[in-house]
């Protein structure tokens, strides 16, 4: 607890995803979490959302109006002896930048809770918060391993065999995620480009049809017992691809498979990213242009994970050690401007040794 | 505009969703845009995703890194001229509580914003959004005809029929989803409770099969170009429900015809609230134990939108007139822990002589 006496997670009509971590679901009514540095932690929510709370590991105090809620607060807060502790989940201001992951409480709510109680410590989350969420456990980490498998499986033995001309990219993406659904969770808005729509990194899939001799670029994931995969695909609609997507898809292959020579818990994310860009190089590519997103970032319940990624360093914030068991994508890719883009990316574990990989996107380009 | 010189939505990690609202997506890089009172808005966002923002509309400032990032929001803040008016999206501390829906900017960004440029006088942006949010457009309305009427026939012609005993819960709201996204796409996450489940109103699917002899019941919406629908049926599945269940039914479907009786523009949302309630006393239900949360809220891009909805009055936060053209859920239910729950929802767009409704559960329970 990085000398907290207690982490507070106070969510209303906005969003904190350690609502879910923690109490395992979404609540639509202001809801405030407290951990304790020791002791049984408690839920304050509304009546109606009450019994969704597990009381065998939190004690729960429901509201009935807005009122009760502030009261509750107070007494929560109250229970501190002065100048306690409390880690709320806010960073300082010259950090904001660097460190948006950890800038979520809002701006009137922080001051109004920090109000209620002015006499105790209130100190940022922000070590708590990267502690819990950038290496995973034993349970997290086999969950990671499931969500994976679950989203191979789901893309080669059901959504592969519908795609074919003339069919939408919304109506693959609405597939993706039913099939994902019905396995545990969608990670995100799948991805579905096709054609030209691949050389867009972030592309939503739209109504536009996929159509016979372009690329079709697919990424999507499953989410498993709170813990996500993150996988693309890049296909062939046809038969006969030109020799420069050919070559792009080799390169890619190529780009992520020197990633993963380097990937092992100490090496810095910057050391593997350079060696993507260097293999982009060898390949006759201007990476600057072609490559306009980092290599890999960390992955759990939130698909864009807080942890140790793979990217350049910056000034403001220098690359860092990859973490022994931290989850994490690799997912080099070529975007050619309104003609078309390859992207691969799989999963691994890191490791002390290296990585254990948790999907395998094909070497040789899938044609469909 | 409110006298405002520029109205600024700063998303990051964080959720803002007139960033969806304004530029009708999501941006998973820090985006920034900027609605000035007059002149072409602005869109500064990372170049990976800036292909993304229609140019028709927006000034496009793509950044490479964070620090090109700030240098262009210090840019653009500069341009204004120094005391201009600048809103954002926080509220005051005091009104917190009662205005969740608009305390969005986190503590650390709205910080970091306002010292680029501590010259400009930052303001709330509460009015504009309440604005922009509350009353819809004659489009807006059409849309969310078709969002309730896609809700309805996804599912009286494909969901319905796959409801039997054996199913879980997890599986039918997977369906609903997926037809839901073919058809435009999720308004929010199914609710499907059986049995004893129905009794806790924001219950989430779960793996629970649905039996013979219990409700179900099934919280819905499709979101259509940005409007949602929000639907609630509740089934028995079997044939003899016993008259405990039919007579609650009863009470649910007349407590909602006493609120359209009253829905007009220019009621006080208490005043519904009140006949509601005195149709469940007539009928001889405790409402206060029994009938735990509201009637109606606010329907638009968000399920739980901005503007007035049908609740009680409270010190805090005085009921409200109901406003012509904005769009409404009427939802009463009734609430047995541990046995069964009811309830009844549809959406009504608010007139000066009443309301349109948009959907219309049965009067009868219909048996599956």
């Amino acid at each position: 607890m990085h000398g907290a006496d207690g982490w507070i997670v106070f969510c209303h009509h906005s969003y904190d995803i350690h609502q879910r971590y923690l109490l395992g679901k979404w609540f639509s009514s202001p809801t405030l979490t407290l951990i304790p540095q020791s002791g049984k932690p408690t839920v304050i929510t509304s009546r109606m959302e009450a019994m969704m709370v597990n009381d065998e590991i939190y004690d729960v105090v429901p509201y009935k109006k807005g009122e009760e809620l502030k009261d509750s607060i107070k007494t929560l807060l109250n229970s501190f002896s002065p100048k306690a502790k409390i880690a709320l989940n806010f960073v300082e201001e010259e950090q904001v930048f660097s460190k948006f992951n950890f800038d979520i409480l809002t701006s009137g709510t922080l001051k109004a809770l920090t109000n209620f109680n002015s006499q105790l410590n209130y100190i940022s989350a922000k070590d708590i918060i990267f502690d819990i969420r950038a290496t995973k456990t034993k349970k997290e980490i086999e969950n990671h391993k499931i969500a994976a498998q679950l989203a191979e499986e789901l893309m080669e033995d059901v959504v592969e065999p519908k795609i074919k001309p003339r069919v939408t990219e919304k109506e693959i993406a609405a597939l993706i995620e039913y099939e994902a659904n019905k396995r545990g969770g969608v990670a995100f808005e799948a991805i579905v480009a096709s054609g030209s729509h691949a050389a867009i990194p972030h592309h939503k899939a739209g109504q536009k049809k996929i159509e016979a001799e372009q690329v079709l670029l697919i990424d999507y994931g499953v989410a498993y017992e709170g813990s996500n995969s993150d996988i693309t695909h890049t296909y062939w609609i046809g038969k006969n691809p030109p020799e420069n997507v050919l070559h792009a898809y080799e390169a890619v292959d190529q780009a992520k498979e020197a990633a993963f020579m380097k990937i092992r818990a100490g090496v810095l994310g910057e050391e593997v990213e350079i060696a993507v860009r260097d293999k982009f190089e060898e390949y006759g590519y201007d990476h600057e242009k072609l490559y306009i997103h980092s290599t890999g970032h960390p992955l759990g319940i939130e698909t864009h994970d807080i942890g140790i990624g793979i990217r350049k360093s910056t000034p403001d914030n220098p690359s860092k050690a990859l973490l022994e068991n931290s989850v994490i994508t690799v997912e080099p890719g070529l975007y050619f401007a309104d003609e078309f883009g390859i992207r691969l990316e799989d999963d691994c574990v890191v490791t002390k040794e290296g990585s254990i990989r948790l999907s395998n996107t094909p070497k040789e380009m899938k044609y469909l």
